[in-house]
């Protein structure tokens, strides 16, 4: 196994945020379920943005969130994902370069817009996504970058990929050629409505061992094993034989292995403004901290930490260093 | 005179700002001058955007600011300002609209592109301007809607609309229908080195009584009176006989008229975050107030109030209802 050029690489679907504050009402008036992420055509896309009040631009997508929360904890990043040749594929491509990540998968010169994600933040801070995956769908196993993938010590890939109809081949090819190299492959399960559309094929990248890693939040855990009971999905996590870290919001997260579980404490914060993207960016962190070979403990902080900081502003990219946030709370690596 | 359709109509640049944060050695090595607005053309904007760090996309442009501030209160706005048909320019129409803002300016066709702010906070919250003009250029007297001028009990202009070629014409008409109507006419001063460009013009504006309200920071008051005394410089405003509101950041504001001067403390903040719009929204509180008739402290303090919103969160936006923040602090209209 050669020296890593990354620490993190992640794959998934590029996007760009629009979001906007609203009331309980609207999400009711509109039909739309409340923390869930729903895929929408162009129509939909361009009638619920007439509909929405003032929004705020912000690069976001889930496994791009991760990266660049790497990035800011002073990690080594990289980023495979689709975009157009447009304004919208230009703002996501700034975003992610000008933070440091390796970003350098070809652009799509035709066809559907760079993806967006139209984002309902409720008085309460949760979140509501309605995503036009728009040039995401033209992700295929092609642009794997076999180099890129074969050089990152963790390979991260997004449950969302496999909504797009070739992205789970590319996905698939990342995973074989991650462990081809003896390198690591984690997967976030990203959302309970997506992981009750692909439960199977899920539980089965767990089972076979092509993934190493799980992240999930307990709606994601519980509908994985369809079961309403908490430690009952904790159990049939560690029978899969899948080492996994189950985020809790406000009561922290639990890392799961063969045969031990460790709770650790949600990061204290001052204002839940916005939860999008508390799960990439715990993620950011715990993944920082695996590659960089520290104790389970210390990686749920960092991605507790990461968190805490995302959840207390719009958006899900990170506003201030989180390497100086990291030192400050001294969870040097 | 008949009855005002609208509160507050403001006319300025339609612009979408592109915010991000920097450190001051960033500011040094591109020759930036901290807290001032500069304007670029569209190569040093490309230039620039490639240079600075990931940004937040947020609808901008100061008497725009000041629009929304005055319908986020409850009150009844409307915005002249020119962009073309294209993506940025269905942000900026978007977002203004979103909040009951009326803004029917004919877009322009073709030409440059709709104007963009690049916008540089640096950790003190101080933000640096590096303004693209683009299709605010393309402003002009025809633009002007004549029955929404006559219909506003106060216009609102601002000192940046010197800087397109046509607009200070525009502006020029505005003010004319307002006077005609038996309306109020208010000008901000903008910018010190906005004052510097066209400070006859501006005091001309005064002493003719072609502007009857002027809102300044007390660096622009300075840059108008060309004075280094902040009492020298609201001795010439009185002279002037112009009813003026100079705002001093946290040492709160004072309003001048032509017998007394009034101080009246700024909002308590908790976090000063980006200090973009403060400037505009302390005008959007003081002519809600103003226009509903309040007495000049409660417009001082609708205007503090708005501006302590603005400048705890990236953006120039409110992203609470002021109203309701104007409510929770006893002052209702």
């Amino acid at each position: 196994m050669s020296q890593a050029r990354f620490d993190v690489l992640g794959i998934g679907n590029a996007i760009v945020d629009v979001i906007a504050h609203t009331e309980d009402d609207f999400l009711i008036a509109n039909h739309l379920a409340k923390g869930s992420m729903r895929l929408i055509d162009e129509a939909e896309a361009e009638r619920l943005y007439a509909a929405m009040g003032p929004a705020t631009i912000i690069s976001g997508g889930s496994a791009a969130n991760t990266t660049v929360g790497v990035a800011s904890l002073g990690g080594r990043a990289a980023f495979i994902g689709k975009i157009r040749k447009d304004p919208v594929g230009d703002v996501f491509s700034h975003d992610i370069k000008a933070v440091g990540v390796a970003f350098a998968t070809p652009r799509a010169d035709e066809g559907p817009a760079t993806a967006r994600s139209f984002i309902l933040v409720t008085p309460d801070g949760e979140r509501t996504m309605n995503t036009y995956l728009g040039a995401g769908q033209l992700l295929t196993p092609d642009d794997i970058d076999e180099e890129m993938v074969a050089a990152a010590t963790i390979t991260y890939l997004e449950g969302y990929l496999w909504d797009p109809p070739d992205a789970k081949e590319a996905f698939r090819k990342a995973a074989a050629i991650a462990h081809r190299a003896e390198r690591k492959v984690a997967l976030t399960l990203s959302d309970s409505f997506c992981v009750d559309r692909y439960r199977d094929e899920f539980r089965d990248l767990l089972k076979t061992g092509a993934v190493d890693i799980v992240f999930a939040n307990e709606h994601e855990l519980k509908s994985l094993y369809v079961t309403s009971d908490f430690d009952s999905a904790v159990r049939a996590l560690r029978d899969d034989g899948t080492f996994g870290i189950v985020t809790r919001s406000e009561q922290g997260s639990v890392v799961v292995t063969r045969d031990e579980t460790h709770a650790i404490a949600a990061h204290p914060i001052e204002t839940l403004v916005d939860t999008t993207g508390a799960g990439d960016l715990f993620a950011a962190g715990f993944l920082h901290g695996l590659s960089h070979g520290a104790d389970y403990a210390t990686c749920a902080r960092l991605g507790a930490l990461s968190a805490a900081e995302i959840i207390q502003h719009i958006g899900a990219r990170p506003q201030v260093s989180l390497k100086d946030l990291a030192a400050e709370a001294g969870l040097i690596l």
